[in-house]
């Protein structure tokens, strides 16, 4: 898609924009739009000549309407965690940051429900579900930032996905503002609603390129009563999937978590994190963080039994089973440093790919080699979510080598990987979305008739093309 | 919206729709056509001057492809069990009868799905799991005969939701015919995938409206080792609600079906089913019929834990544990005969509502009292999903009285009930879809930003209109 960069805004269209959300909410200094236009990694950079902070719907209509009298474009950006640069304006468009509604307008505990606002940070809604006694299950490293409206936005995994579904799983109702201004209340609190077409699932995930979602509705669970974690060293990632498969017999639902992380990836992780400890005496080529959670007392006795018989069957090489909040805590910040710990040592070129649950061995087999191949002393780094299939495929720079060199050569790695997920009948974007980062792939791996059909639903529900352009499509 | 009746189409078109599918599986016999257009209860009868029997996805396509050259309106049909009308041609359209694409294309036991093809019959799909040791947990009354295809286009709930969800919930994939004939391949097996707006989500519930379902990617989910249930006589919906409380705290997501009955719908099931017996030695003005599937074998503990702290809170007034395959078979019997049992009474008024699931003992106690006041005599006979606030809230005509009468005044009671349902943020349709039923109510009960962006759909996706026109819309 072709981006015709935007005149300047007008001051008279500013001072409009600005009375909107009143003097205090608009940013117009450089040194202030600065952390709106860039991200942590450093990889995308925008500019905007503003950034408009609503405190409500009624103002993000507002927004948005005076944006379609003016064909001025919007981005709408929550905690600016996202990595695939949706968040970010890279024409110069007007940002509408949503942090500002950070309300949680109620708690049902009896319906077991919760409806946020799209600014309230991912943490605040989880401890606000905890003080309720409920869970909130959606979890991921940027938790302590990342919002709820850019979680549904981008339909987000993370962590429990295995059990609890990824964040569209999570949403009964939503909030919307359309690019003209209409606002779409369906809020709802029901688990079971067929009157008319499912509208909440083309904002989710849609990267705000539909719509702004401004509040939502969110499944609450009940609090598990014994939350269980073990770290396992093991062989390789087809006998994880072995340990998987005997987790899931063992345990169903309450397997919440079954993360894969290659040794070097821990490796990075306990070399670079801050206070990160490896969990085990002695290193193994590769290792599951795994989690039960139960509503009975028995997750510590499941573990147990599923680690038994991994070591019986010769599987399961060492394991340390958390026996503390401490421990277990230490177990996840190793894990959740991760993508940071890769930093210092040089470039990395990511990838966040799902194939079928089945194929995850055979496509880590041959990413590295094919990885390696291309770029000889390239180091792969792969870990992820093995029960959705998600594996975060990352490789790090030659050691010592040119950083800059290896960063040039990203589309190059990300079209050997790709060929191998496609081939796999896998996803490019398995959680992060799409962004500017993968949409020129995207008509390459996606049905030709599904990529139409986008066309056609961005063109109905966006036809002056002012909502988060260049992004996805 | 207004249907003009199509003009009869001519014996040269017939010939080539003819051809698509074969003599064999074109219907143009009229006493062959009858059981296309006419539903179990009598409530709807259509006509249809063909009905087409398509072996393939490449055929489907082609019937909608010529369907778009000569405005011929279709109505596709699965296995003709809905409820609401919307698999039958009340204007004498085209009917695609998608029994005959009954294949089941793979069962993948390491990835944990199952691609099926619309025409499916449920319990096919069900038995077919249970050989790959797997569960395919959706269930409703009507599994015997009614399809995959139709329990994704309506977006079918039945007795298992509560802890697997509605169908929507249990496809990964879609592969669909758009009106046009466009095949959109979307038999996605991954568990996460996020490249892109959600397709699949437009198409299931949509009630043949937008395209036709051609065959789907399905989740499949552990067998339990463990199934335990049990029948539950107690005093009040609100008392129901707290053993649902007390379920949910000691069982989790291993409680899988939590069933709301009333005194009279339990009778009638009784006095008027075949081989079905009452469970328990004496009545009680409400039941709840429950179920636990648990992996580990502690189900039946778990059930009588609950049952014990029902009993001590003095809300369980008696119970009966299933003690083998045959007692359990039995409760299911009472509960799937329900809805046929109230044919011998006369006349039934039926609605198939939600309510957020604190607020169901308030909707029924405020329904029955308006319901009487209306029509005094008529009998309320509620039952359904209490875990999902999901009542079937059927109301037969007083005893003796006229039935051409009482069921005339089937939009007054409506309005009645939905005035109730609306006030407490319910749907007035929960699993059975809108159809022709309830589609006049649609525009006054759904937010009308949501209803123009219906519209706004359906003209996108069937510009002509010739998908199974005049439902839900």
């Amino acid at each position: 898609m072709n981006i015709v960069q935007p005149p300047p805004l007008s001051p008279e269209l500013i001072a409009r924009f600005k009375a909107i959300v009143g003097e205090k909410y608009a940013v117009t200094d450089e040194a202030d739009i600065a952390p709106y236009v860039t991200e942590e990694r450093n990889l995308f950079h925008g500019h905007s000549p503003l950034i408009l902070r609503p405190g409500s719907t009624v103002e993000v209509s507002a927004i948005c309407k005076l944006a379609t009298e003016h064909r001025i474009a919007l981005v709408p950006q929550g905690g600016n965690t996202g990595l695939v640069g949706g968040q970010t304006p890279h024409h110069g468009e007007v940002v509408i940051s949503m942090r500002r509604m950070d309300r949680i307008r109620e708690v049902d505990t009896a319906s077991n429900t919760m409806t946020c606002e799209a600014g309230v940070i991912l943490q605040n809604a989880q401890q606000r579900a905890a003080d309720a006694d409920r869970l909130f299950p959606l979890s991921l490293g940027a938790e302590g930032s990342c919002t709820i409206g850019g979680n549904l936005s981008t339909n987000a995994g993370g962590t429990a996905a295995l059990a609890y579904g990824v964040a569209r799983e999570m949403a009964l109702g939503l909030e919307v503002v359309l690019a003209d201004g209409r606002i779409l209340n369906d809020l709802s609190k029901l688990k079971k609603d067929n009157t008319g077409y499912d509208l909440r699932n083309l904002f989710i995930g849609a990267e705000g390129t539909l719509g702004i979602i401004t509040a939502a509705t969110l499944k609450l669970f009940p609090k598990p009563r014994a939350v269980e974690s073990a770290f396992v060293g093991l062989k390789s990632p087809a006998d994880a999937l072995k340990l998987l498969e005997i987790s899931r017999d063992e345990a169903a639902g309450s397997l919440t978590s079954f993360e894969l992380l290659a040794d070097i990836a821990v490796d990075f992780s306990v070399r670079h994190g801050i206070d990160v400890r490896h969990p085990l005496a002695d290193r193994y080529p590769w290792y599951v963080l795994m989690e039960l959670s139960s509503s009975r007392d028995d997750a510590r006795a499941t573990l147990e039994a599923i680690l038994g018989r991994g070591m019986e069957d010769g599987i399961v090489d060492d394991a340390v089973i958390a026996a503390n909040l401490s421990q277990r805590s230490g177990f996840w910040k190793l894990r959740d440093e991760m993508s940071a710990a890769q930093k210092p040592e040089g470039g990395s070129i990511k990838h966040d790919v799902s194939v079928p649950v089945a194929a995850v061995p055979d496509f880590i087999a041959e990413a590295n080699a094919a990885v390696v191949k291309l770029i000889p002393g390239a180091r792969p780094v792969p870990f992820g979510h093995l029960g959705d299939g998600n594996i975060h495929y990352n490789v790090s720079q030659p050691a010592g080598g040119d950083t800059a060199d290896f960063m040039a050569r990203w589309h190059e790695v990300n079209a050997v990987v790709f060929a191998i997920v496609l081939r796999m009948g896998g996803s490019i974007s398995a959680e992060h979305g799409i962004g500017v980062l993968k949409r020129d792939e995207l008509p390459e791996v996606k049905d030709k008739v599904a990529i139409e059909l986008m066309r056609s639903i961005k063109a109905m529900l966006d036809p002056l093309g002012i909502m988060n352009p260049g992004k996805v499509l």
